[in-house]
């Protein structure tokens, strides 16, 4: 038994046994390990960025984390951007990164880099392993600081450390992970008493636990008792929404429409989210969302136990009868003629099937699907979450494979998707279950608005020319079938809504991609 | 006149008039004082990764740094694997990396990371600007040290750096360049005895300027009056090769043939390069490619007057008379049937027009083309150098713009091209004349090999997953066109021969690809 034998045991007696990969040389010992264990899923990506995406995704559906597999600094460096993204959501992952063996790095070969200085930013955990013996241990610490944390873990694995033989192994063993921390007591008497104090000025932010059916539910509870408002982050990283579920306000991403969102609130109790803030900071403008003078405190933080600290509040504030929800009206009749953003979302919103879990990045599109889905069948919502483009394909993926037997639909805005457009490959060889819907405005739309908070209204050659994805146009149904995806392009609201019914009733014959060219 | 204008007028005063950008919100100030500066030509990347790649291949043929824009941490990330192979060039980039503005990092925004530490291991120089007045001398340095060390030089921009006001600003004035560092005399006295001691048991390992026609033209008249042996690196960031040129013996990449290529050498003078190594550790195989007891010593380094040390040590050794070359014996005859990596080679070698610029990021594919193009017309050649793939449809862009007139020929192993297939997209907009062949293997073929070398020759479900690229293959075609780029796969070797000179005939027409599906 070697290094790379013991750290994929490890991973499977903890329950991690799907490896998002993409390998090199330095590798190698690691894939004759996981080839020697069928029972370990590994699954390619064809791009980095593709394959921690897709850890992302799995793990925010799976409720625990995959691993990953990647190839040295530039390996890692080309996965960064959607770890970071993960990082935001507070996803578990267990981030595998190969590197020379240890002897080797002093010749400084052409791909030696410093991997620490690397993977810090993106990872709440970080460590090296120190030789064969220690990749037992250091996976099973990796492991627990994934889930307890909950974040990203990077374990830096020489090939030294892979290939040399592990002295007397004893059989792996799951380690035990401890439950979410108890949220202190004080920390509920003031939150009961400022929600008392604030009545309908208060506002309650919730996230992960507290997004789930359970705590919305909970959360409803006290609104209903108190009067207080609940708020979900500008980027949710997971929410259960839809009919039946207690709706909350999403803080919009635009800063005007965010401070007009809190304007009202004079308290926030924040539960498992950070206080909000601008997501850039503009001349003139604040760094904070909530107005001056508004606290914001704390009631519970990620990796604390957010669903008991809800309902020991309710239970404080007397919350009793859930929140009474108006049923929102049913949308009806499909909109004609030229294919605009209002359109396309009452498609999405009508058509959106039972159990579907949706991955956000429309950026400038289809805004309006959030509040229009409160109406639709029970379904899961995922956002991206750290600003960086270019989760939607991968996390799809990974989405699909934790969640067999569900429909994902991928809201994408196409320069996002242009980042990782690699991951429809992906999606393809695993024959999942993926309806890409591709908001085609050929531009970045954000930046055309983005440039005209800065003053400028007539753009010039250059300007042009760093915003518009025209000239030429990307064939989206080419770049799909590229990559052995199926896809149609449609220019009408109706012919949206006709392919859009079809794609979504094609069960098990793997992803779709609808282009849709926008008005 | 605010920071970005500052910025923009010092990058062009120092004849930095391309930028490769993908910019973001917090760039958006730097964008219009771009749009402001028609002189200043935007070309923009569908992702970060294609910019830096092309600022790589820009550069390694212009002999000046292009400009980046990179929109805050992950952007920077995405773009670091070919900012990896660039520092391995030691090709001159100035890397303009957008932050938040310094007041808004303290509130960790979506997108705040810790740049500087992302950076570092990719930049051989770094600087943050501190504020407005301090952005045009920031430039200047980083112009001088990407000029001078020569490198990758990292300018982070916060983004109230760029907007804020610049007091009294005098015009801009272009930053006086030092002459290259003189090589110490001791070190060429050394390398002249070594020379002279070793006789026909002595290398002479060129890079940089050592591989122009220039320096190799003195470099065979010391070979021809020692007896020393020419070699190169094992991926070489730039060489004139070709017909009239002299020729190198390049180190091969795989380690046994490596060594074996050094075996008979004694001592080995270092012209630009380092010392060569195993580019990974092996159990067993040594790190240093030089025989043991063998010793290097340096003569020149990268920054230092590399020519001029050659010519005074070609005095110093008596070289007179030019290097007699044997003409290669034309080839002749087109292949017929199945499309092998020897037929391909030839077709490539025999049609390679006079002053083609060729991007080798073929890997384990076309390996005979660098020998066989010694009997090619005059062209240059240039190599992926980091061994972070994905360099080749960036770079391929970045040296057609660089080099208008002339054909760039890209040999694109076809898991690498994934990585940065965008890259055609900025192929098609600039109507570039780059035809791209990618050698479709549909594996991570360099995989299949190291496993081999790893002990391990059947292949099991999980190993066979993460090594094929079938199920489904990949159509480049597909993928071509979707990106506006024209293209045919062929499958035999007499219809590669026919595409390829259909493709290098055609003119102004902008990009064309060649799917070359292996047999």
């Amino acid at each position: 038994m070697n290094g790379a034998d013991r750290l994929c045991d490890t991973l499977l007696v903890n329950g991690v046994d799907v490896c998002f990969a993409n390998p090199g040389t330095s590798e190698m010992h690691f894939v004759a390990a996981l080839d020697r264990r069928p029972a370990m899923r590994c699954v390619l990506g064809l791009f980095e960025g593709v394959v921690t995406a897709a850890a992302d995704g799995y793990a925010r559906m799976a409720g625990k984390p995959a691993a990953t597999l990647l190839h040295t600094g530039p390996g890692l460096a080309n996965g960064l951007a959607n770890l970071h993204n993960a990082r935001r959501a507070r996803t578990p992952v267990v981030n595998v990164v190969g590197d020379h063996a240890g002897y080797h790095l002093p010749f400084d070969a052409p791909l030696t880099t410093d991997i620490d200085s690397l993977a810090r930013p993106m990872s709440h955990w970080l460590r090296r392993c120190t030789g064969p013996d220690d990749v037992g241990p250091a996976a099973e610490a990796a492991i627990l600081a994934a889930r307890t944390h909950p974040g990203v873990a990077t374990l830096i694995l020489p090939a030294d450390s892979a290939w040399g033989g592990v002295d007397a192994p004893a059989e792996a063993v799951a380690a035990s992970v401890p439950a979410p921390r108890a949220v202190p007591e004080e920390r509920i008497a003031a939150a009961a008493a400022a929600i008392r104090g604030a009545g309908p000025r208060a506002g309650i932010l919730l996230c992960h636990e507290g997004l789930r059916a359970g705590g919305l539910e909970t959360a409803g509870r006290i609104a209903a008792a108190t009067g207080a408002r609940l708020f979900a982050p500008v980027q949710i990283p997971r929410i259960e929404a839809g009919l039946g579920r207690v709706p909350v306000t999403k803080i919009p991403y635009a800063i005007d429409l965010a401070l007009a969102c809190l304007a009202d609130v004079d308290v926030l109790v924040l539960v498992g989210a950070p206080e909000p803030v601008a997501f850039f900071a503009y001349p003139n403008k604040p760094n904070r969302l909530l107005p001056e003078g508004a606290r914001a405190l704390v009631l519970a933080e990620p990796g604390e136990a957010i669903g008991d600290a809800l309902s020991v509040l309710a239970d404080r504030l007397g919350a009793g009868a859930p929140l009474e929800v108006a049923r929102p009206a049913p949308l009806e009749g499909v909109a004609e003629g030229d294919l605009t953003d209002a359109a396309l979302s009452r498609s999405i919103a009508m058509l959106m099937p039972e159990g579907a879990i949706v991955i956000d990045e429309g950026l400038t599109t289809a805004r309006p699907v959030f509040d229009l889905l409160k109406g639709a069948p029970p379904h899961d919502y995922l956002m991206l979450t750290g600003g960086a483009i270019g989760m939607g394909p991968g996390a799809a993926a990974g989405a699909a494979l934790a969640s067999p037997g569900r429909k994902v639909v991928a809201l994408q805005a196409d320069g996002s998707g242009l980042y990782t457009v690699q991951g429809l490959w992906t999606q393809a060889r695993e024959k999942l279950d993926v309806v890409t819907i591709v908001f085609s405005n050929r531009a970045y739309a954000i930046l055309q608005r983005e440039m005209r908070n800065v003053g400028v209204n007539e753009f010039g050659e250059n300007a042009r020319r760093m915003m518009q994805l025209d000239d030429p146009a990307v064939d989206w149904v080419s770049l799909a079938n590229g990559f052995g995806v199926e896809g149609a392009a449609v220019e009408t609201a109706e012919g949206f809504h006709a392919v859009l019914e079809y794609a979504l009733n094609r069960d098990g014959e793997g992803p779709f991609l609808i282009e849709a060219v926008m008005a």
